[in-house]
């Protein structure tokens, strides 16, 4: 079994590749080169030198800052570079709950190497000493990651909307759980990871919870993001994550942390300590 | 509260006060300044250059590594440099289970900056919604940290010893609990630190677990080791760890662990990031 891989994977990247993004004063994103050319072409928002990206600190506002970038993400978007266009705004900030610098679309994160922020919710059942995970597979037809297996719920985080408030919503339109259960979701901290797309740079965070449900209750597809859920035995899903590819890659940290907090692996397993300090990746 | 503040004294140091060690061309350790001109007197053992300490890699087996290194221990013990000497050998290996590059007094890690492991058990107990922690208060004779606040059970890992033997005798020596409760104990991780004391440095690792008790049983010092046990409802430890120094320092790291896992500290709580990325630190 290789854990390892599953974490190297979710970290495989090369700040070679890319040049600082630093927006009012500190550096908040990585821009791979060919896609800092590309932005040469609004000189009025990004000032590129030789070495790095600047959004240009006239843009003194978030206001300024959100209207600035918005066209020119659209005529990236426009040209390919952007990929499944959501139509769905996510705050850039120092840090989480940090006020926000602007507001953006959140299909450009990876696009200007910028720290997104979600929520994965683990949703397990016990049955005496036995324990069981809800997995889910993405729809066929979602843009991103398409028929690969995932948490139970999972959800990126817009602005405007609290953790809290967000759990709720995503485990109601995701997966038909209703707001009495959702709220026991217990926080558990975070995964991090800095991952190199296609797209660009993911330097991600999830919030991570875990969901105990009632034996007995299915979650159901509700709003067409998932193609079905699956109640496994947690060595089936241990099997699966270590031994294969078919978890989207961050998902299968978020059950590698449910699978050390909860002790399914041990201090005695090969590559514990590095496993757990793979977990988390400082920005 | 501050829980940040606990979490920033287990790693107070500045690297510039210590230089390197290697062993089998490893950097493992890290000695101070005035530590390394004593060392330098025992130039067939250890190696000082201007800004660099080697262990003399004529030693080449886990014998004479160790072999070689004791009576340069016991020297600088008898100077006053290795207070709280204790008789009880430690591994020094590159990674936990890593083979042993040599074995030497638990007291000497500090001084010669290396990491040691050990294992810190949170006991709790739950009554209906309500968690209570069992805290112990160490021994008022014990050589370190004295009267201080602990974990329920915590020891660190002498070679030879398996982590999960070593849970059961402490348990047993530490606190009175039989085999029977203390095979419960389930691993959750591990919290890591870098902290600068009188001795040297203490870049350390603590396994940790978590054992919840029947309700009704009660620990009990058994060798001298603890004075006393207390079940403080989980409101009250955290009160303590976040405004005073009463826990010893790494034992408030171990309880912070325990918080976000289970849930009573959440991403809305101001810091819960730079909390959630303080618990480890990479070697």
């Amino acid at each position: 079994m290789s854990f390892l891989d599953r974490i190297r994977e979710c970290n495989e990247h090369n700040l070679g590749n890319f040049q600082p993004l630093r927006i009012a004063r500190q550096r908040l994103g990585w821009v791979r080169h060919d896609i800092a050319k590309r932005l040469a072409d609004y000189p009025d928002v990004f000032e590129c030198a030789k070495h790095d990206i600047t959004l240009n600190t006239k843009l003194d506002s978030f206001q300024t800052r959100s209207g600035a970038v918005a066209p020119v993400l659209e005529a990236l978007r426009d040209d390919g570079m952007i990929p499944a266009w959501r139509d769905e705004l996510y705050p850039v900030a120092t840090t989480y709950g940090a006020r926000p610098l602007l507001q953006m679309e959140r299909a450009a994160f990876p696009c200007l190497g910028l720290r997104a922020y979600g929520v994965h919710i683990n949703g397990f059942v016990r049955e005496g000493e036995h324990t069981k995970m809800w997995i889910a597979r993405r729809a066929l037809d979602k843009p991103t990651y398409p028929g690969m297996l995932d948490n139970m719920v999972a959800g990126g985080l817009p602005i405007g909307v609290g953790l809290r408030d967000n759990i709720i919503k995503e485990c109601a339109e995701e997966a038909g759980i209703p707001e009495e259960l959702a709220i026991r979701a217990v926080p558990t901290g975070a995964i991090s990871y800095c991952k190199e797309v296609p797209e660009g740079l993911k330097p991600d965070l999830q919030f991570v919870c875990d969901l105990e449900l009632p034996l007995g209750f299915e979650p159901q597809p509700v709003d067409g993001e998932v193609e079905a859920f699956y109640l496994w035995p947690i060595e089936q899903v241990m099997e699966v994550v270590a031994n294969t590819n078919e978890f989207k890659f961050n998902c299968a940290l978020v059950i590698i942390d449910f699978l050390v907090r909860r002790g399914f692996l041990s201090p005695g397993d090969i590559d514990y300590l590095e496993i757990v300090d793979g977990l988390r990746r400082p920005l």
